[in-house]
């Protein structure tokens, strides 16, 4: 029965410092609600002259990786480095001396998360990730213990903050995207290289983690279709907001009896649904489950105390095992073997934004080429035509009825081919 | 190592029915999962002649709790009868017998939750209760786990979904409340009886669980201060949907350093806010900790199989640490010894509706006695008079800035005396 559980932890940014913080806030309680006396011992700091905005021991330091590895008394690693390695080898090198390890790293786990779940088993060691999806918000902790008892059809996420705080102010203050992304980059809200959270890459890495524990699946994010929130412009924005829906970048995915369908994009949803009110950087994860049906978890999917909740909650769900000197679980938290595979992207109701000349008889040419295809169109709406070099051109809004994406594509290049319309300006799923 | 779990169920009744119901659906993935074979082998059913609307076999059933209490094989006991007695019974003489039990009885667990986890401490056995709160919502089994590491300051919960149904419908229908409670008993969401839900003692009841778990206190809900919807009329609905606000019975609790502020009653809620789109039979809870901020957990909080997945997740969580062979973890899931107090409502905005006669100096000598107490007018808005016994009245709304409860309630109470008011028609707090 071992009470005083000794922690070594790799790296000391912004998630490193609010795990240490975090738990220093609540050790006390933590010792009088379980028990258990977690220390932080050891700090892999490659950089040990920069300044981290953190007071804290300085023996506690270490640019030494095998003085975390090799150290008998050490329960636990705790990698919050960021990248694929070298955090996947330090990872992988502590489960095979017998550490358990907890991470917030959803790259590495989205890459290697088969192998090292493997390997965790193998060694009869314990590997987490709770913070590695949707930060503090305890999804998979969830998933994987009081809701076991069922079998999931869905999920949806809102699982980049940046993005969602984009296309929140957008809709807030009727601003374009790019200038919403310099004052989200000011705030702090986006990086100054933010291509992987504008163009959906950082979600797909977290549906691929959320898919293989809701689904048992293998599915790489590289294999996720994935389309960012750069083509939204204010008109996007406007004729949702105009026709009761809200613009969200969503990680989707559905089982069907065939496998399943999945990708990243920006989604029309209606008003009323629970993610549409899912505002600023805030995220939130939607699943349905056969037995609970619709459940949502809301919070905060970034931020240095926010993520650090998580990574302690995995810290002391393993001590909790430790201390009672538990065999570990005979299966693990994650598996891959449903041999459920993705299938495409299945069948949508869609919206799309094109620019036209405004002469008589465009819209019954466009509409009659549809109806040729069996695409069907649910509304239709036109903005006041305006001059551009001499012609007058007009938008059109379409919303079309369940339609398979490549027929849409077919479809509406055809138009363009055809010289019917001057150009698809953008196209997005609605989900009802 | 025990993999083939037997479970005795107390009571076949609606939850009774989707616990067996979600067990039949999900047996074979639990079992690929978690290599744990869960078995209900026995149903206490008091009225065996009584149809069930579920087909099981009939040598399950038995009339006689002693069946289950004395079976040695069984390891579980889950009982789903509700009320408060025999329930307890029933549930105090399962532990001293070694068995550990799982139950969605929240009347129960508010009213004797301290002597049942005292006495599955004492012989060494597990008491759980998710489906006791906001039924398939997995709330209690977050706070106990993964958020382990957070001290969280408030909690505000929809805990009643046939309430949250009322004033759904009522403000997207602009209908009476009367009227509405029809509608919701014609569906099967209100009982006949619907004091229980409309009056918050339900909500009262789940909010005295939550706390105790949230602040380790023990405040059984006859001592939180409890108003339920009936006195909400359209005129509310309405100012509130007019000014940007929605109503929702709230079951809300804050830590101080004093002690804990909490009630149970109907608040005008900013439209923006996550809670303010739980809509219908829809439940949430929303809690503030100090690592994690802000997260909120939404799903549906009743129903057969909603309520039976809680359950199920409860029992698959003990099978799974009797299938280890691992001692019972050291430190009960709920604690009583914060020695935190129930110490009133605390300070709060308030939203007063007021008639009033129709002339002039009225609203003068209104907001001059207000504030002669100190007590600040945000906003006010006069609906047109009308005729009424020969007199000219008219409504007036206020919003009142914070201000301690039991003074707005003098001052009213003067001005009603006084003759400057009519009638005060109904008191809500907003929260900001």
């Amino acid at each position: 029965m071992k009470q005083h559980i000794k922690v070594g932890m790799l790296g000391i940014g912004n998630i490193g410092r609010g795990t240490y913080t975090a738990l220093e806030m609540n050790h006390q309680q933590i010792l009088e609600t379980t028990g258990l006396d977690i220390e932080i011992v050891k700090i892999l700091n490659r950089h040990p002259d920069k300044d981290r905005g953190i007071d804290l021991p300085k023996e506690k330091y270490t640019t030494d990786i095998n003085d975390i590895l090799d150290d008998p008394e050490i329960d636990i690693v705790v990698e919050l480095m960021g990248g694929i390695e070298p955090a996947t080898a330090y990872m992988a090198s502590a489960l095979e001396k017998g550490k358990s390890v907890v991470t917030a790293n959803k790259a590495a786990i989205a890459a290697n998360g088969k192998r090292l779940v493997e390997l965790a088993q193998e060694n009869h060691v314990l590997l987490r990730f709770e913070a590695a999806v949707a930060g503090g918000i305890p999804i998979l902790t969830s998933l994987t213990t009081a809701l076991l008892s069922n079998e999931f059809s869905e999920v949806h996420g809102i699982l980049n903050g940046t993005t969602n705080y984009i296309l929140s102010q957008m809709t807030e203050y009727g601003k374009d995207y790019a200038e919403m992304l310099r004052t989200a980059q000011e705030k702090g809200f986006a990086e100054s290289d933010p291509t992987a959270d504008v163009e959906g890459h950082d979600s797909a890495n977290k549906l691929s983690i959320l898919m293989s524990i809701i689904f048992g699946t293998e599915i790489p994010p590289e294999m996720i279709p994935t389309r960012g929130i750069t083509t939204i412009a204010r008109e996007d924005i406007d004729y949702g907001f105009e026709s009761g829906y809200r613009i969200k970048l969503l990680a989707s995915a559905k089982k069907s009896k065939k496998g399943i369908y999945t990708n990243v994009e920006p989604v029309l949803i209606p008003a009323s649904h629970p993610l549409a009110s899912v505002y600023n950087e805030f995220n939130a994860v939607f699943v349905k489950g056969n037995a609970v049906d619709s459940l949502m978890f809301y919070g905060r999917g970034a931020g240095s105390l926010p993520t650090g909740s998580a990574v302690l909650g995995d810290v002391i769900g393993i001590a909790r095992k430790l201390a009672k000197g538990a065999a570990y679980d005979v299966v693990p938290q994650i598996r891959y073997d449903s041999g459920l595979r993705f299938i495409g992207e299945g069948i949508s109701k869609y919206y799309v934004r094109m620019t036209v000349t405004d002469k008589p008889g465009v819209l019954g040419r466009i509409t009659t080429t549809f109806g040729q295809f069996g695409v069907s169109v649910e509304a239709v709406k036109q903005n006041a035509p305006y001059e551009s070099d001499g012609e007058r051109i007009a938008s059109l809004f379409f919303r079309i009825f369940e339609v398979e994406r490549p027929l849409l594509y077919y479809v509406l290049n055809k138009l363009h081919k055809e010289n019917i319309i001057l150009s698809v300006d953008n196209i997005m799923r609605i989900e009802d």
